[in-house]
C-alpha cells in the first residue's frame, strides 16, 4: 500500500482528534501526585468539570475508559438483586445493560429498534405501574454512539416526576458531553457517566462520575462489592485535590488544558458548533440520497451521524476503500447494524473545512466503492456558507 | 516563594521521571482504536510486555491505576469467602489486604515490622498447617514501595513447592518491574500485577496483570463479581491486537518506546544499573550516618531506598526544604513511618549523575534542616567511579 | 471575534504545515555540536541532502531564510561588478533581483508579463549576444511562489548550451523542491537555492545552496566580500559532519525526519501527489469561472495556484473573510499583483481530504465575499476520484 | 558502548539544557508569517528582547546564528577600509577579528594571553592615541566563551568616555546575555550581539542585534554591502510585528516563552543565580586542585569556568572519559589551549542539583583519566547549602 502524507482524518465518533494544545500539555514531566503542585492541579481539574457538567456537585475521575465509569456507577448505588430500568437504544445500551446483569442487578431493558430515542412515555407508563418502587435505578444513554441518536435527558427527567417515583436516574454521556447540551443539576440526574476521548477532546484513559446529594445517600446503603470505584475515598482525598490512588496525571494536564479550551471558547458556543456541522452533514446525507439511522429529527445527534447504505452494498468495504484511498477513518456498524451502517464523528476539536474533507471523502469514496448516490457536498456548502451570512447579519446587528 | 529554573528532580519512588522519548511518542494524534494501524501496535506491545515479565503466558492491560490490577488480580480468580495469604511488609501490602476483606475475600494479614521482607519458611510453615487447602492463594508484594524492602519471590516459590501447597501465588512487581530482576515463570508465579509508572518510565494509567494456566483455570470457577477487569473478553480481543472496550492509546505509545528502550539496553544491563545506583545511594545513607530501613541486606530494595531520621527530626519538614530549596520531589513516609522515613526513588530513567545530584540534594537539605550527619556523596562517588574502572577493566579484558 | 477550534488551514504556498513527526523530531532536547552524536546527524542529512536535490555534489545548509541563500549563491562565485542574467517572472525573480544590485553585481532583468516563466529561446538568444561572455551567471526562479508559474530548467539549461555560453546557472527551487521534479545534476545547475519550509515540510530557519564542481571553481576567484555566507569552510567542516559555526542543531533533527518522510514515500509519488492536488485546484478555480494568473498550462505550478478576481472584487478581502469566516490562511497578491490575486498553496504535507477542505473554504468564502462563480469543489472531487480508480486499476494490473 | 538511560548533561556553554517549556511552545503548528497572529507575536518578542537587553533601542532578530549577528554588526555600521579595535581575549575575540578583516575592515587585535579580560586602560590608552578619530568602533566580547574570562564593559565605557573618543562601541553578549548582567543603554552600547542558545534557553537558529542611535545614523552612511543583514528593511517591517523575509517562527515561539521565563524569576534573581553556581564551581575546581583559566577574579565569567589540566594531561581525553562513562558533554579547549583546558558550562535553566551531578561527573572522570585532584565537590555543597541558609534567613528577615 501507498505511504500517506497530510493529516489523518479520524472521523470516528470518538476517539476524536485531540488539539495540538491538548497532545502539547500532555507532552510534560511528571509531578508528585502527593506534592503541592499537583494538588492546585488536582483542585482546578475537579472545580473545571462541574462547569462542563453543568453540576455543583462533585465529578469523579478515574483512570479508567468510559465502561469503567458505567460500572461505578451502578457499584457505587446498588446492592445484588436490585432493579434498574434499561432501554435498548443502541449496541451501547446493551452493552450497559449485559454489564449490569452481569454483576448481579436485575435489569430491565426495554427493547427498541435502534432509530429512536428514549420515549418519555414509555418511562413514565413503566414507573408508574412500578407501584411498589421496585426500581431502583432508570439508566439511559444520552447520545448512542452506535446509532447517532440523541434521547431527550430533561424530557426523561419530568417524566419520572410525573410518575412521582423515587428512582435513581443515570445518564451516560459519554458522547454527548461537551458537544451536545447537558445539565446534570437541571435535569436532576443521579449519576453522570463521561469519558474523555469524544467532546471532551482527550485521549481515551480517564472517565467520570458526576455524582448527586442523593446518589451519595444511595451509596451509604449499597451493597454491592468495590474497591476501584469506590466513591467515598475519591471524595474524601478530592478536597485537597489528591486521590487515593496514583492518578493519570498526564491525561489530568491535557484535561485543564481541554477545560480551558472549551470554557474560552464557551459552552454555547460549542454547542452550537457542534449543531451547525451536525445539520450541515445530515444535508450532504440527504443529497447523496442516502437514509439517517435516526428516524426522528427531534433525536437527531449533534457529534456523529450514523448513514445506512442501500440494500447490497457492505459498509465496511466502503470504510475500507475510505481509509485505504483517502486515509479517513469512520466508524463502522456494532451490533446488529454491522455492515449495513457507517457512522460518520463531527465532535471534538473540530471545524467547517475539516467537515468538508470529511464529507468529500465519503463522497469520493462512494463513487469508489460504486454505491449509487448524487452529489451532497454542495449542499453542506451552501448550508455553512448561509449561516456564517446569518451569523455576520447577527454580528453587526449586535453591534449597531 | 521564589520561581525554580532547571529541571525538577523526581526522586519519589514512582511515577518516575519519563524520558523524553516517550513523552514524545505519546505526543502523538490518537488512531482509531478498531483500525488496523491499531492493530499493529496492540500485538507489538502485547508481545512486548512478556518479555519484560519474563514470561510466555499472556499480559492483560488495563487503562487503570495499579490498584485497578490488585482488584483485577483477586475478583478474576477467588469466590465470595475464599482464604487468602498475606503479609504485612509495608503500607502497600497493608492496602492490598484491606481490598482483598473490602471486596468479600477472608484475607489473613501475617503481621510484620516493615523493616524485613516476607519469610519463606513462614510461609512454608503457614501453609504446611493448612492440610485441607483452605488457603486459596499467596499474594506478595514483591519490592514495598513504602519501605524499601524486597521480598525474595523465587525462595517464596519454593517454600509453597516445599509445602506442597496447590495456593495461587500472586506477585505486587509494581515497583520492582523492570528495575529488579523479576521471572513470572521461572517463578511459578499465577497473577503478576504491574503498572506503568515506575521501571517501565511511562506516566500512570495504565496496568498490568500477567496471567498463568493456573491462574486462567481458576478464573472460570471464581465467582467475584466482575466486568471491568474481565479477563476473557481481554484475552479473546487481544488475540487480534485489539481490546474490548476503549484502550488508553496515548499511553500504549508511550509503552511501545519504553519497551524498545528496555530491550534495547537489555534487561540484564537495566537490572545492573539499578542495583549500582542502589548500592551507591546505600553508602551514601551510610557515610550520612543515618540508618536504612530495610534491615536485612539481601532484601535491599533496588529501586528505591527508605532512610530513617534520628529521633526529633521531621522527616516531612526536611522533604519539604529540600522541595522549596532544591525543587526536588521525595517520597514521604507512609502509614506508620510517616514522618520518621523519607524515601529516594532510584529507579526508572535514571543515571550516575542523576543520583549525584539527587544525593546532593539530600544532603544539603539535612544541613539546612539541622539533621546531624556527615558528608555521604564521596561514598558514593567513590563506588561508581570504582565501578566504572571495573566495568572498563572487564570490556578491555573481554575483547582481548 | 470568535474562538477558532479544529485545525488552522495553513494554505499560504509556504511555510506549509509541519507534519507531527517533524515537529516532535524538533521537540528534543539539543546535543553539543561538536559531539559524535551530532557528527552522526550532521552527515545522515548532509547525505540525504543530495537525494532529494537529485546530486552527488555537497549541498550546504545554512541556519538562515532563503533569502540568504540567494545572498550565498551571489557572494560565493561573482565578483563586484559582474554581469548577470536574471528574469522578472514575478515577485520573488525581482527581489533576487534587487538584491544581486545591492551588493554591486550588474545585473539584467528580462521584464515579464507574471503569468509566464522563463522563455528558454529569450535565454539563448541573449546569451547568443553575449559574445564576448560578459554574463557570468544566469539566475533563474524555478517555481515562482508569487504567481505560480513554474519555469522549464531542462529547457532552459539546453538553451544555454545551445547558446554555448559558460555562464553559471543559478536556480532558486525554495518553492519546487521536494514538490515539483527538480535535477540539479542532469540538468546542470550551478547553484541551487532551497528553503526549509515548502516541501521540506520544515519550519522556516534553515536554508541551502547545492554547490556545482564549476561554481566551486569560480569560488575560488570571486571577490565579493563573504563570512557567514562562505561555502569553504562549510564543505571543509561538512566532511566529518560538523559545521563551522553552530547550527540549528532542532530544525536539523526535523531535516532528518522530513528527508525520511520523503524518501519513505519516494520523490516520484512526492511529485505525482503533487501533481494530482494541483491538477483538481486548477479544475476548481476553472469551474468556479475565475482565471488562473499563468497563462501557461505546461508551466503550471504544482506547488500553489494563484487565481485572479474579476474586476471590482478585492482579493485581501476575500482572504480576511475566510481567514475569520473558516480559520483558512491564504497566499496574498504581492507586488503588482496585489489585491487582485490571492494564492492557494497545495504542497507539503497535504493530502486529498485536506485539498477538499480548502478548496470548500475558498468557495464559501468566494459566497461570503460576493465573488460571482459557479460551485467548483465537484470537479475537483470527480478528478481525484478518476485518479484514484486508475490508481486502483493500475495497481490491479501490476499485481496480475 | 553501553545505552545511556537518564537525562544527557549537556555542560558545554552553550548551546545549554532548553526547558521543556520551550521545547513544547516550538512544537506548534506554524502560522502565516504574514497574519494578524504573527504580528501580535512578532511585536511581543521584539518588546520583550529590550527588557532582556536593558534596553529601549530597537532589538532586530536574525534568523543566523551568532556568528551572522556579528557580521551584521560590522557590514551595517562601517566602510572598507575602516578601522576597527579589538581585543584578544580568546577564541571567539580572534574569529571575530578574523570576519573583520576577511570583509574588508581594517581590524586591530590587541594581544591577550587567553587569562584575562580586555583591560580598560589600554583601551583609554589606544584611543586617547588615536587623535585622527580613525578608529571607527571599538569591539569587546563580553563573556569569552573559550575562556571563561568575563570583560567589564561598563568600565570599558568609562574608558572610551574618559579618551573622548567617537568610536561606535561594539559588544558581544553571546554567552553573557540573560546570565550575566549587561546593560545595553546604561553602558552607552551601540551594537550588541547576541544569540539564542546560551541564557536565553533556546536551541540555536535565531540571532541579535541591539542597536543604538548612534549605531543607526552610522547605518546611512556605512559602505560595506550588505542585503540579509540590513537594519532598515528590518526595522521598517518590525514596526509591524513582520518581518522582511521569512523569520524562524517555531524558534520565536520558543522565544516568547524564554522571556517569559526570564521575567517571571526577574532578571536579578537570573542574574544572582547564575552568579551562586558559577561561585560553587570554582569551589569545587580549587578543591580539586586544580587551576581556573581566569586569573583575575573580578573577571571571573558566571556562565561558564573553563579549568586547567596540569601537564601530561589530556583535557580532551577526560572529556571523551566523562562522555562515556557518565553521558555528559564538557566544552573543549579552543584554539591554543585546545588539550590543556575544558569548560564546564553552568548557564541557562540550570540549578544546583543540575550542577552537583555536573561536579560528581567531572570529579568521578578525574578519577577514571587518573589526574590528581582531591574530592571538590563537598566545597560547592557546603557553599551551595551556606547560600540558602542566609538565603532563608534574609527572607525571614524581610518578612519581619
Amino acid at each position: 500500500m501507498s505511504v500517506h502524507r497530510g493529516r489523518h482524518f479520524l472521523q470516528i465518533p470518538g476517539p476524536t482528534n485531540v488539539p495540538d494544545r491538548v497532545l502539547r500539555a500532555m507532552d510534560t514531566p511528571v509531578i508528585d501526585h502527593r506534592g503541592p503542585e499537583f494538588a492546585r492541579l488536582g483542585q482546578e481539574v475537579l472545580e473545571g468539570l462541574k462547569a462542563i457538567f453543568q453540576t455543583r456537585s462533585p465529578v469523579i475521575v478515574f483512570p479508567s475508559s468510559g465502561t469503567g465509569a458505567w460500572e461505578a456507577a451502578l457499584v457505587n448505588t446498588l446492592s445484588p438483586g436490585d432493579k434498574v430500568l434499561m432501554f435498548e437504544t443502541g449496541h451501547f445500551a446493551t452493552l450497559w445493560h449485559r454489564m449490569a446483569k452481569g454483576i448481579g442487578i436485575e435489569a430491565e431493558l426495554v427493547p427498541g429498534d435502534w432509530r429512536h430515542g428514549v420515549d418519555p412515555a414509555a418511562v413514565e407508563a413503566r414507573l408508574a405501574d412500578d407501584r411498589s418502587h421496585a426500581i431502583k435505578a432508570v439508566a439511559v444513554v444520552h447520545n448512542e454512539t452506535s446509532t447517532g441518536v440523541a434521547s431527550r435527558i430533561g424530557e426523561i427527567r419530568n417524566a419520572i416526576d410525573r410518575a412521582n417515583h423515587p428512582a435513581l436516574f443515570f445518564v451516560d454521556t459519554i458522547s454527548s458531553l461537551a458537544s451536545i447540551d447537558y445539565r446534570h443539576d437541571e435535569w436532576g440526574v443521579d449519576v453522570t457517566v463521561g469519558g474523555s476521548q469524544k467532546g471532551l477532546m482527550l485521549p481515551p484513559g480517564i472517565a467520570f462520575n458526576a455524582v448527586s446529594e442523593k446518589a451519595l445517600a444511595a451509596a451509604k446503603s449499597a451493597r454491592l462489592p468495590r474497591s476501584y470505584w469506590r466513591w467515598e475515598d475519591m471524595l474524601a482525598n478530592n478536597q485537597s485535590g489528591f486521590f487515593p490512588y496514583t492518578p493519570a496525571t498526564n491525561l489530568l494536564y491535557g484535561l485543564r488544558e481541554a477545560i480551558h479550551m472549551l470554557l474560552e471558547e464557551g459552552l454555547p458556543a460549542v454547542f452550537a458548533r457542534h449543531a451547525r456541522l451536525a445539520e450541515a452533514t445530515r444535508r450532504a446525507v440527504r443529497a447523496w440520497g442516502l437514509e439517517i439511522l435516526c428516524l426522528e429529527p427531534r433525536e437527531y445527534s449533534n457529534s456523529l451521524t450514523a448513514v445506512l447504505l442501500p440494500d447490497g452494498h457492505d459498509a465496511d468495504r466502503l470504510r475500507r476503500i475510505i481509509l485505504e484511498r483517502y486515509d479517513m477513518s469512520l466508524g463502522t456498524g456494532l451490533g446488529k447494524v454491522q455492515g449495513k451502517v457507517f457512522r460518520i464523528g463531527h465532535l471534538g476539536d473540530f471545524n467547517e473545512l475539516m467537515l468538508a474533507g470529511t464529507l468529500a471523502g465519503v463522497e469520493m469514496g462512494l463513487r469508489l466503492a460504486g454505491v449509487p448516490h448524487k452529489s451532497g457536498i454542495g449542499a453542506a456548502l451552501a448550508y455553512l456558507s448561509e449561516e456564517a451570512t446569518a451569523d455576520a447579519r447577527e454580528t453587526r446587528a449586535m453591534r449597531a
